[in-house]
């Protein structure tokens, strides 16, 4: 049995060295259609899901750590997805790996970091934002849940006064069935919903 | 016993012709404060506190209902509070008796409106913040409080979308010991915030 580096080395799924496709991952996908990432993507269920649903949308997964990207890139073995990739990187390294061809980036359940000592390590402070504009194709759009209150706070005020809109809100989401119709959960979610917390939902949009 | 009518008419707090005032709100109180005003005041216990606690401001309670104003000019009768003052009338009419004068505007449990169709006489809808423009002196300042999650949402994204920055938001201002030091709640909150109801609470700001 490979270990967790090897097993991620070895999957076809993972872009081994990003910078050097830096302004030019449409052709890695041979396609020009838009390119969406999720930074934080833990075990892929939500991404995967995502480029299942729509095959005319690019889909490249971000996580930090080979432990958690290992069980994604497992739950992949067999399968065959083209319009899905995989990045092992730190978020604060996303403006080295990306420049202006990214149509919308997810923020699920991401670490709330709750001391505020911490707070630009959450990926809704100041310090991310500017990273995210040089990532950005045209419109910015950042589409958020999370379960935690404080930063689902933190970030409506981070983006508002950054300068961007509301497209849409729910501070209640598992009470929303239009909603609910065209969400896809993440593996935190479905257990997070099911124990009746309350899941918040953001999408926001900087022109 | 006089009708509501008559009392309210007999009470010292109650301007009685308001458009004559336009513009000259402060003349009224005899001195340069700040000017705040509460739409849809209820029977007042809110802003009533809010003007004891800070003498150096002055407040305006309006109220639409001689059936509620009533209860707020019962309660006052004996007191003498120098920087409150109260109108009977319709919010819609509110860019007809200010103008350029009012620092703060205090929305407390405002009626959802709930129904689509009705969406523009929610006081956060576009119509109402094209009035509250010019009714404000330099900075606008709205502060918000209400119980129901629908009427938030909306007003998040329509201030937002609106171009109104965020000051502070709480999704769940009963749980916040901090916010709640400083916190003055009106009837409604007193009771819903007993039954363990979520009470959301934003202030915003457009320069």
């Amino acid at each position: 049995m490979k270990n967790a580096k090897e097993q991620i080395e070895s999957s076809s799924y993972v872009i081994s060295n990003p910078e050097s496709h830096k302004g030019n991952f449409n052709k890695l996908f041979n396609n020009d259609n838009p390119i969406r990432i999720e930074i934080g993507m833990g075990k892929g269920t939500f991404i995967y899901n995502h480029a299942l649903k729509n095959p005319n949308i690019n889909y490249i997964g971000i996580e930090k750590f080979d432990s958690v990207l290992v069980r994604a890139v497992q739950k992949l073995e067999d399968t065959n997805i083209p319009n899905l990739k995989l990045i092992r990187m730190d978020a604060l390294d996303i403006d080295k790996v990306f420049n202006k061809e990214i149509d919308t980036i997810y923020l699920n359940f991401s670490d709330p970091w709750p001391k505020n000592r911490h707070e630009l390590r959450r990926l809704t402070s100041p310090v991310f934002l500017a990273k995210y504009d040089s990532v950005f194709k045209k419109d910015k759009v950042i589409n958020q849940k999370t379960d935690n209150r404080h930063l689902f706070e933190y970030s409506l005020v981070s983006l508002v006064n950054y300068g961007y809109k509301l497209e849409k809100i729910s501070l209640d989401l598992y009470k929303e069935e239009e909603l609910l119709k065209d969400n896809i959960p993440t593996e935190y979610e479905t257990r997070f919903a099911s124990n009746g917390d309350t899941i918040y939902m953001a999408e926001f949009r900087l022109q």
